[in-house]
């Protein structure tokens, strides 16, 4: 039964890309074949609770501007926001989405009471994923907005908190144990710090080490098979925040030893604030093996802070998907929109038609970076380009059977003196701009 | 005997901060002790041959402004260079210096010739360091600036060039061995790429990895006992330096086995076109115990690009050096100025002033460091503030002696609400101005 | 009669550069002589209502963490917090302090009850004023946090949103000139766009140059003799916001024919989110005789937001008061703190610290700023560097009274060939530095 | 005859978007109309002589990596340049070009031979556009490259180098007058400053107003019909320049009583530098109806610094030309490519390859945004917006026909409560990527 929030609106169908028709896919259409794959298995799209239903249009120097009828703390107002969600959901058709513990239940007087709700919003949760088959892309919990959280998590000076959020966040493993969700996601909003000043980076980095450990732990008590994801960021909330991105994450993971458990979940944004391209990163977390999923939300270039907004750039997100696909593909993660209308945006078709153009915008993207991988067309001039360390000798220096004075040796005798080749990247993105 | 370049200047003394001669240093006093050390020896100066002696002025948009007699391509030039260069050593009163080979001799028309060049100016320098009782901070190989490294060095798709580097790095190692370099630095600048498209980011960070095995595998070999060094960037001349930052940098070490051979040379300029703050920087070093040199050169923070000035802000060195010497202070490393005066600074003079400038702000932010260390200010309130984790039960937590069920049935059975406690920001701010 | 809030806490005292205390002025002595004027009547400092006393501590990813007896909807709560204000205003012995209407009272049900609720905490004020000595620097209205004004106040797509912000702004300035504001500020937080996809530029800036023609008009029908200024910011809330720095606010003065009745209140973070120094801004406002007052609240070089801190670095603020000095110091305008407490400084006595800090910090970069000011250590080496322009030649040239082709003729008739000469960047550093 | 440089080229052709020759044009096709005029007409496009020619592709950390048959001093060298020059806008079958002085003739060793240079390549010059029909977008004089202008040409404390630069000035714009120019532009590359510690910046401001005055008084006396041109940027190479964006150089204009006199020549990278996007800077360049012209090269949005860089993203660059059509299109301006290669991009055909990649980026960019234009699918929701403007009261208070006690009696009497409507930023968007 609808819950009249969206009126009379019938599901969000492909209409082709000539469709003018603002409700509807001109690019997603979940059963068209890309790379022998259906598309709706490639994107993998979820819908990320919070911002979509948690928010309510406050930035830093204004108030709420959305004004939904679930706004309001009891479990009722929770339930109708469930109700509301998933009708969502199945009106754009997507396979999944995602959520923090706070998005979903009001919090408690205790922890105990807390954890309750979560459990309670998780049965109701359950029910709907039958009727509406939706999945859980990945669960997570909220252990940055709580006061209690102002100096960290598991980086608090407090053990106390630490404990707290280790408590919180076993029940949001065990809640998305139990909704199959694909993954759970780890996001240091406030593990980082406002002011060196009264941090202790090695000792809170300890600490961190010893909480990510803890999850895994749980991870195969419970025999959960999804992912454990950690999400990268540079600052914002904190001033650092020691998830900085992929490769300080890689660091972290190795120091720890915890690279062959953990993944990342990359957003577009958050690259953008670490002085990163998007692909830049996908295509390091290929490199190094840890590649997970990712928040297809991008940034304002112009604004230095997270502006979350829906993709709307194909060039840009056809170069990711093909990094993406390049690196095989999602396995277990999917795309996430972690995106936020815009405050000014106060109707519910604004949620509708927020995520069409997105979905639309990425699935464009695939179908552009399908193509540009079948055609070789940047694989192959790769390829040749590197081709000179076929050569035994190269080989030899790359595996180490080369000490340093055998090639200077080598380059002495020879009399080497390589010549520079042309790098040729305004012909490659001539070529990208062939499939965008 | 003097080249006459400076005229007829008396070597640059200590005047005490009461002094107006902008020949004189203020605070800057060689024998005075700082926590029971000579300041020569915690400061450890260098002043780097580059920018100092080689830089002509040039900008994207200029050409040279500097004339000096010994800008040619000849090896009378290099020694002229090199007389002056000493010159100035001694008239700073500077313990050390540092070079890149491009810096101290004419390119050859082979490697050959490149490399014999090379000897000839190290032997050449052997003898005024043994005049002057100068010191080698640090030796390098310039592999960015000639054309043939245009794509990369060690991470060129090209194998040739890979050898040609691996020989160029073997001679300048020896050259620094042999004037008992404390150090041997490796940077990055063309190790990173100008576009994905044409990139195998993969394949490049192994042939990296394996590049700086051969570096330390010959050290070992040689004899050398100075410390090798990565110094880290995140961009500029490439899009993207491999060599990012201090944690990018750690988990490339770790990545290739290599963190506890190598350490960072972490530039103060380098640090915030990373995003970072330079005292950041040194405690994250510190934490990873991969800490190991600076670069006391600043960034204007509204330029985009890595503009290389004296350090002035005597405020934020002084937050550096309390990290420094939290850390143990310099061991091998020191403070090289790989500073360039501004190109409107056309005066022999101005070369004393910038480094008198730089070496004042220096030394009088080591003294406020050494003060707020010694007073504890900032340390014991720090040490209070995780008091907590001396408890055995946050201990235990700590150890991985607790799983995550444990902390959570304690959570519950305790009804842990655990309540935030005041950052004190502006205390310790205001603590730290007292000493500044 | 004390509120309790700050305990038994008695005024903040000078005591000196040697002082450890706390909660005293280390260089903030009103009565001393600072270039024969009073320190207090130079500074003219300023507390602002807004973020000391109605920010709750809430950021993008967080709720509250203050937990104040004010915090609250009603009329009697907003008296509580007057009561404590005042009595901070008083403990910190400041002659200022600055709001906007809706910190100081609750928003009512309709228009007119709102304005019913200024004039009444208005007199509330008055009655303060009196009893304390304390002056308002300015009033303001807030413009930007209710959703109303979510598109604009003055530039809102909607006339009624533009008649409703006027009508809010006249009994603002009513309320400023009934309690003798030195100023009326007006900050365009929501003038500028999201999006230019839906946005008019021209007609909006046609808008806000009716509007500020109306307050200036109401100004003067009004007898006030408060200068009205506009206080730049290039973006944050809104994605681009009309005054961006100081540059575009002049040019749209010239263009609305307003720039002999609008002066500019420039804030140091803002300056340096539009990419530029503070000391930039006030020079520039100094030579468009545009310099009204300043928000002395830095931003951390590394956050790409508003993060409206208290100054903390001399040498910084040393050279902004050199340029306030240098162009006569403030006459109606001062030194307004609309810094905002870390988050996570949740005590009482963190409220009087941060503002003990920004104070020391001011006074001590003031007292710096007037030696450097009368030593003419910067002003007789610029007065040198442009004595070339006292040349007849020169003037006549510079006056109209030569054209192109005279000048060319001169150019070639003396063969003419400029040599530069060193612009002494280090020296002129170096000099600064014996000052801070 | 052919230089031979380019091989056996042919000239570049249109083959359609299905060709995948990277030697043809697949959007940019001359005589296609657009809106009713000549696709040609539309863009007007023009090839810049400094990076394409002149360029050897240095960078600060690297020496040149291009080797030109031209790169040498002397005057053959210079017309063996140009012989090139011609051979590729032929090739390309640009409609122009443009030029610095610097660009075209070597240096002479006094003023006069320098002049003298310039002229003989000017009539070279004009000889080769008879012959092939190129026209000359606009000239220019390069006042920030040779050491003499190291401080400013037009803002240098020496009066000398004003008049050298003004002699420049004077014989560039009576070149590109015999050459028919559209435009003559003045980029003020080292008009701003390295440190306010050493600038009048109100005094440098008024030697620039005088400057910019004498250039469009000769303009007047010879009869030049073209349009005076600034290019704002906002550093780089100064640490400030004095032509920020398009707002700063507005003001000025108005200061200097030439608001109707000059127009903007606006370049991506700059716009994204200054922290704009393009498009914003052309909306409000037409809002106060100074739009001139575009440098179509883009920045990377990663590197601090001017890339320069061919644009290459469809959906940017046609909101750019959406704003550039709605305000009428190109009059004299068009659309130059200030672009250079990037410095590994060696061979004779990536010149090519950059530019018909960029050209086929703006053509495709031009035809969306045409579309759009012509279906109003922007602009009638733009105004439906703003529709409650065209109520009488809202244009009495608009006019000035209302006072601030008017309105607020308005709204009190009319107990006013406006209610935010949706700003559809999403949708719009959607919108957009229908068109692109």
């Amino acid at each position: 039964m609808s819950t009249g929030f969206f009126g009379k609106l019938s599901p969000i169908r492909y209409e082709g890309a000539a469709s003018t028709n603002p409700l509807a896919y001109r690019f997603y259409n979940p059963d068209e074949l890309v790379l022998g794959k259906r598309m709706e298995e490639h994107l993998r799209f979820a819908v990320c609770y919070w911002h979509t239903f948690c928010w309510q249009g406050n930035d830093p120097f204004g108030a709420a501007t959305f004004e939904r009828p679930w706004f309001g703390d009891g479990m009722s107002a929770a339930r109708m926001k469930a109700d509301v969600a998933f009708e969502m959901f199945s009106l754009l058709g997507v396979p999944y989405f995602s959520f923090h513990d706070l998005d979903i239940r009001p919090e408690g007087d205790t922890f105990a009471e807390s954890a309750y709700r979560l459990h309670a919003m998780a049965d109701y949760f359950q029910q709907k994923m039958e009727e509406t088959g939706v999945g859980l892309l990945w669960g997570t919990a909220n252990l940055f907005s709580q006061r209690r959280f102002m100096t960290g998590a598991a980086t608090n000076p407090d053990p106390a908190v630490f404990a707290y959020a280790a408590a919180t966040v076993k029940h949001c493993l065990d809640v998305t144990h139990q909704l199959k969700g694909a993954n759970y996601v780890l996001w240091g909003g406030r593990e980082g710090y406002e002011t060196l000043l009264n941090t202790d980076l090695k000792r809170e980095l300890d600490q961190y080490g010893r909480f990510l450990n803890l999850v895994v732990e749980h991870k195969h008590k419970l025999g959960f098979t999804g992912t454990i994801l950690i999400e990268p960021k540079p600052q914002e909330p904190s001033k650092h925040q020691y998830d900085f991105d992929v490769a300080t994450v890689y660091g972290f993971l190795k120091r720890y030893g915890l690279e062959q458990e953990v993944k990342v979940n990359i957003e577009v944004g958050h690259a953008v604030l670490a002085g990163h391209t998007f692909e830049h990163e996908v295509a390091l977390a290929n490199a190094l093996d840890i590649f997970g999923s990712i928040d297809a939300n991008r940034n304002d270039y112009q604004s230095g802070w997270d502006t979350d907004q829906f993709p709307n750039n194909v060039p840009e997100m056809a170069l990711a998907y093909y990094y993406i696909l390049q690196g095989g593909g999602f396995n277990k993660g999917g795309t996430n929109f972690d995106s936020k209308l815009r405050r000014q945006s106060l109707d519910p078709e604004d949620l509708l038609i927020g995520h069409i153009g997105g979905m639309d915008t990425c699935a464009r993207a695939l179908k552009s970076a399908a193509k540009l991988l079948e055609d070789k067309s940047l694989s192959a001039p790769l390829e040749q380009r590197y081709a000179g360390w076929k050569d035994a000798e190269a080989q030899a220096m790359l595996k180490g059977e080369r000490s340093l004075e055998q090639i200077a040796a080598v380059v002495e005798a020879q009399n080497l003196n390589p010549q520079p080749r042309s790098g040729q990247q305004e012909l490659l993105e001539n070529i990208v701009n062939r499939y965008v």
